[in-house]
């Protein structure tokens, strides 16, 4: 597959670009995640479980370890530990005995906008560091090429998901200037 | 700083999409790495550093930890390993007492080589999710959004190291077709 298409050369300079690109990006996101997240004694997988099935509406574990990127057992962990903290809550489905579909509770819901009312109080480098180009082009980097990436790598289904829980967010929040 | 300037909505909205990319997309490099280092008693961290030191050709831990983003002591215990093996060697200079010094061996440099001879052993699914982009375009993706953010977040240094880099990878590797 894909014989001759590509020198080894063009692969290990893409390689290389995109490796260290995507770990200083991600590293940089986390760590602005992990602060915006702290005073609410949650990790990031955590609050990764609660974002997915506040958008979600009703997801199973595998979903989620699916969209959020991590192994099922975690995501299985992670949720048990917020439904003992009555942030989720577990229910099966008379149509479908065999998938456990994961809800936020009321008192998750008010944690997750809370912490999104408070999401100035703390540093966040990235949207700092996408402010120029904003003032360029009038909006944030939309990163289609990454987007591309991902959508080749991990399916429309993830895409679908994804583009679904933005959608979300657009229709639900009210703008309001920083 | 900033005041107005984006609203609350518009920065949900992209941290949401950056995060979320960026998760998935250093996922899917790290996994990739994880495979093609495997065989060689490596991990991620040990490789990165044999790669950094390799390309500055005398780095400082602290320009490792920098262009590596990773602690510094992650930094200094891994190099710490890959000296005790022969891969690197440390050195003082006498303009420079403070730093140590960091060079790969002819050892490193020969298992460095080897490793880009069977990259194409494993599975790299973020090159081959960016084929359909190659087709198009004609090169694969250079992410200069991606790029720009993280100049502004991690200064022109980091940018510099990084693009003498993928120089000396462009001058070195003769083209060899897959």
């Amino acid at each position: 597959m894909n014989e001759e298409f590509y020198t080894l050369k063009e692969a290990m300079l893409y390689s290389q670009r995109i490796g260290q690109l995507s770990k200083a990006l991600w590293k940089a996101v986390e760590k602005d995640w992990q602060n915006w997240i702290k005073p609410y004694d949650l990790n990031i997988n955590e609050h990764h479980i609660l974002w997915i099935s506040y958008h979600l509406e009703g997801a199973t574990i595998s979903d989620i370890a699916k969209f959020g990127v991590m192994h099922v057992s975690t995501a299985f962990n992670f949720s048990k530990k917020l439904e003992e903290r009555g942030l989720l809550s577990f229910s099966k489905r008379d149509t479908d005995k065999r998938n456990t579909y994961v809800n936020v509770t009321p008192e998750g819901k008010e944690l997750l906008e809370r912490m999104y009312e408070n999401y100035h109080d703390t540093t966040h480098s990235v949207i700092e560091g996408s402010i120029p180009i904003k003032e360029i082009y009038g909006k944030f980097p939309d990163f289609m090429e990454v987007t591309a990436v991902i959508r080749n790598i991990y399916g429309d289904d993830f895409m679908d998901i994804f583009e679904k829980s933005l959608q979300n967010i657009d229709n639900s929040t009210k703008p309001k200037s920083k």
